[in-house]
């Protein structure tokens, strides 16, 4: 049996992963916002390491409501709008549709979920270098992988199902060439991640520099190292333990990545809004519930928001 | 019986504390640098608040060894330099001699007196907004009050003449038009100065932002009160009790000052080293023996350190 996917935001995640789908063959629907006449009308082009393509004939809408009902939802857009998603999801959804948020930073499934308390939920992040170049154009520039999980609410029983279902999109997307990683622990997946973008995505703003040249600067490394590992106290805090040496696996894995903007540091020098809340504020109150305050990190959170208003 | 004063440094703040005090009738002698040649031509002249005034005769050197002993040494140079004090103070001392280090940051005496450990030390802090404007020339724009503290070694001691001498050079100054402070002690008083240093100088640099900027900005107030609070407790750890609304005092009475640009921000500006080591890494590394992790303060040191190198 065939499932029917939906892509909401069609920018360098959605448009990389929905395309890729397409591609082997899968019936994606994209919601699209800027870029929906040009979609409609020229298709989605990608250019990507793993090869070029072009989707000449794309299922592109920019009202969800013309929509029909998919059976998984990937929500690809910057958690900024994620307000946005009680009125965009429900067309779209069947009683047993999968809504992966594919995202940054923490408490994204938790929120969702006061908005709309039947969904049936998971989510994922992606290791990857990609994004928009122009309307309707992707460009992947390195790695690729989606780590997926279920989410678990408190609020009520975990439909096994769920787990199941998100085991048959892994397996798509790997058959549509993007390596894909099943992690049982959805509050693990969302702390791990954090470990490289809170120190990462802060400081290439603040400091105005690459990733190379952050990690390859002896101070920087350090401040780099120490939020690392504020991180992963706050996660065990949480309940999420991470081992203490993945901060130097992290650091060193960062030495041998091509120079890099992360998303955070693209959104500022495009004078966009920044993912401050989820990525930094979120984490900050749900370790301070938890009795760790994580003070370096509020150090750079403040600053961020500072720096969002006047780009001094 | 009158005193000999030595000046070392003619910036903003030794050309305007020697300058009053030279104007007032006191026996000045001025350690010049790069403006030597021309504050031996054409004198020192003081732009001031507090009415301007031109010495037409000034005892200019630019060689200690040339300098008679004086009584009171009134050190105003950046700490940066302060290495040098062990070749540049032994030709202008006398036994009784005393030493005062108007200077920001914390550790400058014990440091000296590693060098030279014989002398009698006393420090200051000046609450001062004065600043060179071209060589021989200082404009002293807002405030003046200079606190005066004796040293008192935890390795020989203390000698109660400095007391004393102390006093009669707040005198001096005050006879000068310097409103001063005479402050037992000078554990106390450089951790006070502390409070409002390590917020201000460290932000309005890595913010590029002027000191009322960032004390109206909700986000950035935070961020300065969590670090005042932060310095009270490492002050704390040390024997240095500061009241916790000192806080709020400090706040306030920025909010009342004339926008302003610390020394670090003027040195960033103006390409020089910054005071990193004295404002910071020195209070880190004090608090940290006595048990008190600075770790907010810790993130402006290296974020400083890094932009000290690439200007970014």
């Amino acid at each position: 049996m065939k499932r029917k996917y939906a892509i909401v935001g069609v920018g360098g995640i959605g448009g990389y992963y929905g395309g890729r789908l397409a591609q082997s063959g899968q019936e994606v629907h994209f919601l699209c916002r800027s870029d929906y006449q040009h979609i409609k009308e020229h298709g989605l082009q990608v250019e990507s390491v793993k090869g070029d393509f072009h989707l000449t004939q794309v299922n592109a809408y920019n009202d969800a409501r013309q929509m029909p009902p998919c059976d998984v939802v990937l929500v690809c857009t910057k958690t900024l709008s994620n307000n946005q998603l009680k009125d965009i999801l429900p067309p779209i959804l069947h009683p047993d549709s999968l809504v992966i948020l594919v995202q940054n930073g923490l408490g994204l499934e938790q929120a969702l979920e006061k908005d709309l308390p039947d969904i049936n939920l998971a989510g994922a992040t992606a290791f990857i270098c990609s994004f928009k170049t122009g309307p309707g154009k992707v460009h992947h520039a390195e790695y690729g992988e989606l780590s997926l999980s279920p989410y678990k609410s408190s609020l009520k029983p975990y439909r096994p199902f769920v787990g199941e279902l998100l085991h048959q999109v892994s397996f798509d997307l790997q058959q549509a060439g993007i390596p894909t990683q099943y992690i049982e622990d959805l509050n693990f997946l969302r702390w791990k991640k954090l470990v490289w973008n809170i120190p990462y995505n802060g400081l290439t703003v603040l400091m105005n520099a690459s990733t190379d040249k952050l990690t390859f600067d002896a101070d920087i490394r350090q401040l780099l190292k120490d939020l690392m590992t504020e991180v992963i106290e706050a996660a065990d805090a949480c309940g999420a333990h991470i081992p203490a040496d993945f901060v130097d696996k992290m650091i060193r894995s960062t030495e041998k990545m091509t120079p890099y903007s992360p998303s955070m540091k693209l959104d500022y020098e495009a004078s966009r809004p920044m993912e401050i809340d989820t990525m930094y504020t979120c984490p900050i109150l749900t370790a301070r519930a938890a009795g760790y305050e994580m003070k370096k990190t509020a150090v750079l959170e403040q600053q961020l928001r500072f720096k969002e208003k006047y780009r001094l």
